[in-house]
Order: C-alpha cells, then structure tokens, then sequence
C-alpha cells in the first residue's frame, strides 16, 4: 500500500509554537524578531505585481526546536568524548551541529506525567521523577530508538497573540519555576536508549522557583553522556487532550550548518 | 496497522539545501549569517559543563522555503481579492501568512522534464513548458490536492562546502538565466489544482540570461490566481535519481507568526 | 589662531553610554546585540596575523541617540507639515531621515534642575516644569541654534558592568517612571528655538510612574511642531559634576541613509 | 575666548560615507541592513501621534569606522604583547576594544597623494609610497600624537543613491584593486608616532589587484607593532578639494562594549 493512502484520513497535529516577537524564550539566546522589508504596494512592478518580504534575527534555541549535540560540553568534551575545541570552528560545527541530525520520522511515545497526577498542568517547579514516568508508560512499549516526549501540559501556558510578549515571564520559569525531569528521570530516559527526547518547557530541565537555568543536568545526561538529541518549547496541549500516547512523529530542524540547534515544527501523525 | 509500521523501512530524503553563510540567495532579500554567541569554554558552570549556541540573521525566502499566499500581490490584492492593506500590518499578515499554511503530509507527484530531456540538469535559462509537463506526467496520476514538483535538476549546481559562497552567483540565474516554468506551465499545473507546487531554483520562475527576478509571473498565477504555495531551492537531485515519481511529502514550514514565507526542510519518504 | 590651539587643554568629556548586550533600552526597539563572529586564532593568515570582528543588531533609538524629524508625525504629517507618505519609503525616509541632520559643532547650555532641586539626580516620575528650566537657565544665556540640555542625574543610574542586563529595567521607568519636561516644559524650550534638545533618559519626556512611554507629547512639540531634533540616553553625570554650564558640543549622529534616528556618540568640550 | 567663538564660522566637514544597504564593504563583514519596523501610521497613539524606527544589522568594520587595537593580532598577540587570548571573551575585548579609545579631538594633517601625482584619484592598484608621503608632508608639520589621513580620492568612487550597491563591487576592490599604503608607508607613518592614522578605501592598505584582503601587513603595523588606530571608509573627497591640510579632526567612534571597531562619524573643523 502506498505510504499518502496509509496516512489517508490521518491527523496530523502541530507541535510547534508560533514564533513571533516577544515571545517566550530563553534570556541567553538572541531575542526573536521579524520585521516586513517590503510590504505591498512599496515596490509595484510593471504590471502592478508586488512582493513583500522580511527580515528575521533569531537563535538555534528560539522557539520550537532541537538541541544538536553540539549544544553542551562537559569538561571540554562533546558526545562520544569529542574534544569540543576539534569540531568547533568560527562558522560552527564540523560534526554534531544540527545539520547532522538525519530528519526523524518515527514512531513516539508521549508520557503524560500531568495525567498521571490527574492535572492538565503540573505546577512550577515541579520535579518530573523516574517514578512519574514509569506511571507514565504502563501499558506503552518503549523501544530503542523511539522518540519518548513528557507531557507536563506547560505549553498550555504560552501566551497566544500579538501583544503576548511581556506576559510570557512566567512561562520561560525565571520566577517561580518550571516542570521538568531531574537527574534521575533523565536516567530512567536514557536507559531506554531513545533518539530524541523532549517536552514543552523552554529547558528540558526540572527549573527550580527562582534558580533559572543556572545548572542543566538533564542536557548533559541526554546530549553529552547518551547522544540523545532534546527537542524543547513543543505545543503538546491538543496532543495530550486526544489521548493519543503512540503516534508518528515527523521532526525535521533547519539544517543550518554547524549549528547547536535549530528551529522545528513537528508534526504528529495519528493513526 | 500503526503509521509507524506502514513506514517501516521507508527511505526518507531531505529536501533541503544546507543553510550557511554566502549560499546563494536572492538579492531582495537579508543575507543569511549564523555566528556562535558562546562556543564551548566560554562559560563554563560550576560542574564543568558549558553551552554552545548562536545568532541567525535570515529571512522568510531564504535557503529552502515556503511562499505564503500573503507574499505576492496583484493590483493590490491578495488571493481570493483580498485588499494587501486589509491584511498587513507592520507585524506581519494576520491571514494569509506562512502561520496559515497547514502543514503538508500527502502525496506528492515529480515531474522530471530534466529526464524528459535526457538530460541531469536543463540549462539555465530554458523555459519549462506546457507540453514539457504532459511529457513527465506521463503514466502519472495527477489529484486535486497533490502536491507537484518540476525537477529541472538545477539543485546539483548548489556549492557544497564552507567556501561555497562566492561562486553561489550563477545559480541564482542572475547572470545566465535558471531554469522554470513560464507562464504556459504555471496554467497547466494551476489546473491541476495542486496544494503546493516547487522546484529547485530560486524562483520558480523562468529566469532569462541577464533579466533576474524582474518579473514573476508564475507566482502571480500560483499564489494570487490559484491560491497554491510555492516551495522554492529544494534539494531534488537524490530524488531524480532514485526514480521516484510518487511519494509522501512533509511540508512544513516554520510557523512564523504573519511572515510572507518560511524557512523548511522538506522531506520525501519513498514507499 | 588655529582651531586645534584654541582646544590645547581643553578637557573633553564623553557624553554616550556605553553600548552592551541587556543595557536598558525602550521595548519598541529591536535588542542591541553585539556578538564577535570571528576570534583571534579563528583564522590565521600565513604570517601568524589573524584579525577578530563582530556583527551588530540594533536599532535607531537605542544607546545614546538622536531623533531624526522623521521619527514622529501628527495626524499623517511630519515637521512643516510634510506628509509622512510622500517621503516614505520601504528604505527609509528621503527627506528629514537622519542622515538630513547636519553634524552640529557648536555651543550647548546645559540646564541642571537637579540642581535647581538640590540633588544628585531627580525622582522617578518626576516632571520638570518650565520653572525649573527658568530657574535652572538663571545667568545664562539661550541664543537661538544652541543646543539645550535638561539635566536630570538620571544617568547616573545607568547599570554598569557587564552583568548589568537586568537590573536595567527600572532605569527605562516601565515601572516607576522617569524624570523629564512635560508639555509646558517642552513649550519654554521650543519658544527658545534651539538646533537640538536632549537628556538621560531613553525617552526626553516625563514618564508617570506604571505609564511607560504611552504618548509622546515633547517629541511631538519638537520634532514635528518646531523642527528641533533630540539626543536621548546621554550620559551627564561627570558633566553635570563638572559645573560647567556653556560648553562646545559635537552631535554627528552615524549617517544612516533615511533612518528615523541614529546611534551617537557626542562630546562636550570644555573650555 | 570661549570655544564656541573660536569655532564661529568654522567650516564643519562631514567624513563619513552614508550608510545604506548595498554599500561597498568587505565580504569579512555582516552585511549592513537597515529596514524600517514601524512606518507612520502602523501605530497611531490616542491623540493623532505616530512614531517610526528600524531595525540595523550590520558589523563593527561597516562603513566609515575605526578600527580598535584589538582588532588584530600576530602570533597570538595584541598591541604591547598582551595574549589575545587573555582579553578576549565571547562578549568582547576587556581591553583594547573600541570603547577603550578615547574619542580623539585634536590636529589633524592630510597627506594628499593624490596631489602629488597630479590626479584627483590614484588608479586602483598602486601603492602609495613613502616617497610619495613624504613629498605630501613637504611644508607641512607633522607631531607626534596627531592624526594622520592619506588622500587618494578613492572616495570619489563611493557609488551614490540607493541603487548604489551592485556597482560597489569595484569600490572593494576585489576585482582590480585598491590604492593604499605598503609596508614601507605604513613604517614612514608609524616613525611620526601619530594617534590615528586613515583613509578612503576599506582596508587601509595597498590591495594588489586579483588579491582581495588577504594579508593585511599595514594593519599589523599601526595596530599591533605601533598601537596606532586606524580609520577606514572615509569620505575626503570635499576635504581634498578644499586644500585644507591642517585642520581640527573630531574621530568619536560608537562605544560598543567590547568591539573590534565600531561606525563613526568624523568631522573636520576648518578653521
């Protein structure tokens, strides 16, 4: 059977987030903006055509996107102890960057941890533990080189249209905090031997109230000791709401050569 | 029987051209530049971890990318004749926009006219026809809702390589011409009502020797006339040669909140 | 006598803020980022030279800066009752951009309300009336073509310091306010027809506490109602501390073709 | 007498080039860009009021600028045999940036070339000389601590308007060349230990036709042998006509924290 009549009558959800400025994101990273150039009726071509255009100032970790494993170093050393300083040059990384991430296309399991304590959204703060996720996954099979998602029902909390911006303080978790695995859930992940794994937060990090993301276990446990790329900032509210807990996930960042990371919007496929 | 089964063993080809600076991009629009921020060692935690990540100057029809309706106007109006002024604002298209471009997971059908010539790659400035499409359809079934590609084989021309850049020149068509459909060809395929429609040079469009984008016909019919996006500077070469002609597209771009087009790294996954 | 005798000994002060990542600027102004693309050692050219440079994202109106007569219009005009439309275009402004402000070399009267008031610098929200300016313009004499500066000490709360980013907020007075002419202030300066007008705040207005720069009444009276273009964000404090009321200026915005303000770097040069 | 009398019928001289996307600059650099974000009319505040500004994006050696002693080093090495290494972190130079130069107000003598060969520009390609210096300084005193210009006209060729840019190529003079100073120049410049020292084209260097910026000996000289700064991208062209040779030079570059060199916008006071 061909593939476009399996998929026939298939959902397909977004996991991305909208980009737009002032959104959401990380004080570390390059703060997002686009603006039109050219705008209707500036240029009018003979003929009475026009284009109009823009300009985008962003970062690899802006948004919906995937860490490469480039991203973090431990003592020097990259995944696969990788001396950081032989890979990396001034036009970014010669391996591990982003552009060396092969597209996903693939079977995923989400864990919904918020279901498991009976919320649509765990609180800030919140320590996402090994003994959440195996409530979690009771009943899903979990399979080497799957993508494995958390669902903490935090994207439910991202601000929605133009004027979002100052308001999204709270979602970035500088204040109060926000939920996500600790070392040991990231364990528990990585002993599944996973491709990919991810969530909703703007750090796949549990983010004490008050600390920001000063330390980053998680991402040195996944991208650095077990080679496992991290997708952050996904839109899993519609997700989590179908009940859908296996399903095709379609991951495709923006090969930016040598790049440690890059924006994505991935898509959910349910059967 | 899962998606996840259905694809199992399935080829997935990226159709995307790699981002880096000095690749060849249209003049109208911002040059594309990525630069590390932080490179490994430049702070490193407490713990001996440390981050790497970047800034990313681009634009919305840079590299790979996807038209929006919102990007052309005729005479003023949008598709469907919606006023260009109703729409925009100085933060983007509140319709019409690359935001509204539901991403696309179907099939997908390559009309190889570099093949219909005997030739991998048709010479720049040749103007793709009518009859060039009934010749690569041929034995093809063509749907409403399909998306269409022309192969000209103008992607194996793309420089690989970090010192790319300069000689990106001539495959922008800016001094020689690149290969596209004319205004013939645009009808024929606007009839066929496609979803999406792409090619591998910068506009699809035919470019003749020493003209540059002076006129863009074909996305006037494409975007404004048929409603129908344009994917543009897709990678085919791969695809041409492994003979496919059907296969699964995923589409989609990223959700750039009222931009006039987006950044995409397009995958086919061969059956 | 030649000009650079008559400048032996002079004592020249820098009057600009020192541009960094996170210094205190307006919301509606793209984020200053400085990132170095290349480091020494990046590239070593044969020889063992090697050179180091950075890319820059900024705005018109961010660090110390002068408003062009562009930057505000009433009702659809500009200064002289100039449509905004007519000199408007997707690159800028073909007439009163800034690159129309003529470098201005040449005498400058600094007006010291704080002084007036007996402080180091004035209070959030505080409005300088135009009794403080008489008071403050007391032994002085305005000529018309000076320059007049309102000082505030409002810049020395200017962060300082590399990590100085976030406490910066309560410098832009978002929250509290900031010190500044209000209307009738604005009017007594105008009615002195000055070349230029300016002050340590970010914008040269009173700013009520919790209002934010909701509306702009000085700009308006200056730059569209009298012509007078305005230098904000400048540092005064060693200025203010100097005594010095009549000193020489030199204002020579960067000439960016059709920009509605430009960055500055301006120095007082004391006799 | 006080300085703005001295001043009273001074000649002011604008040395920059405008700055507009398309301009001349060297492919080492961020491509400058300047697009407006909010045009008259997007926002119009209760009251009539509207305000406009932009977004820049450009790089620290873009336009007419100076040059920071850090922006070179040799063998590892900044000026006074500091480790480049030491000062340099990934948000900039701690030392010897551009924010470390004291904005130079003071003598200025202009060594005119150009003059001496009897043209108003010298071809593209030639060398200037130290013959050729010292026959331009004949009459003229030369103090340690000065500034000193070489006149070529090259500025002369600066393409003007806004469609300026794809004629800049020759300006670069990647293709034919560029009149500057050699090796020998630069040590006869160097031996008058002068403050600053400049000129018309990109790189204050002699550029060999077919070359490019490939080594840059003239920039190891004055920055890092000598601790002499260097101003580049001037426009001269009135000054040379108007036969001043001495004259007071206003060189303030932007303060940014840290840069390699920064935009400016030099005066000339004609006395």
């Amino acid at each position: 059977m061909s593939l476009w009549k399996a998929l026939d009558g298939a959902r397909v959800l977004d996991l991305a987030q909208p980009m737009r400025k002032g959104m959401p994101q990380s004080p570390n990273h390059p703060p997002f903006r686009m603006t039109l150039e050219r705008r209707h009726g500036d240029v009018v071509r003979p003929g009475g055509g026009s284009a109009a255009n823009e300009i985008i100032v962003t970062g690899g970790h802006v948004g919906t996107h995937v860490d490469a494993l480039a991203h973090v170093s431990q003592d020097g050393l990259l995944h696969g102890g990788r001396p950081a300083a032989e890979v990396m040059t001034h036009e970014g990384f010669g391996e591990l960057g982003i552009d060396a991430f092969e597209p996903y296309v693939g079977r995923c399991v989400l864990l919904d941890v918020a279901a498991v304590h009976g919320v649509p959204t765990l609180p800030a703060g919140y320590e996402v533990t090994a003994g959440d996720l195996e409530r979690a996954a009771a009943g899903l099979e979990l399979r080497e080189g799957d993508a494995l998602l958390i669902g903490t029902g935090w994207s439910r909390l991202w601000p929605s249209g133009p004027g979002a911006g100052p308001s999204g303080t709270d979602f970035t978790g500088a204040r109060d905090g926000a939920p996500g695995p600790g070392v040991e859930a990231a364990r528990w992940l990585a002993a599944r031997r996973p491709r990919v794994v991810g969530g909703e937060t703007i750090a796949f990090e549990h983010v004490p109230p008050g600390r920001g993301h000063a330390t980053l276990p998680v991402h040195r446990i996944m991208l650095v000791e077990s080679g496992v790329n991290i997708v952050e900032t996904m839109r899993l509210g519609e997700l989590l709401d179908s009940g859908a807990r296996e399903f095709l996930l379609v991951l495709n960042p923006l090969p930016i050569a040598g790049a440690t990371g890059a924006p994505v919007r991935p898509l959910a496929v349910l059967g």
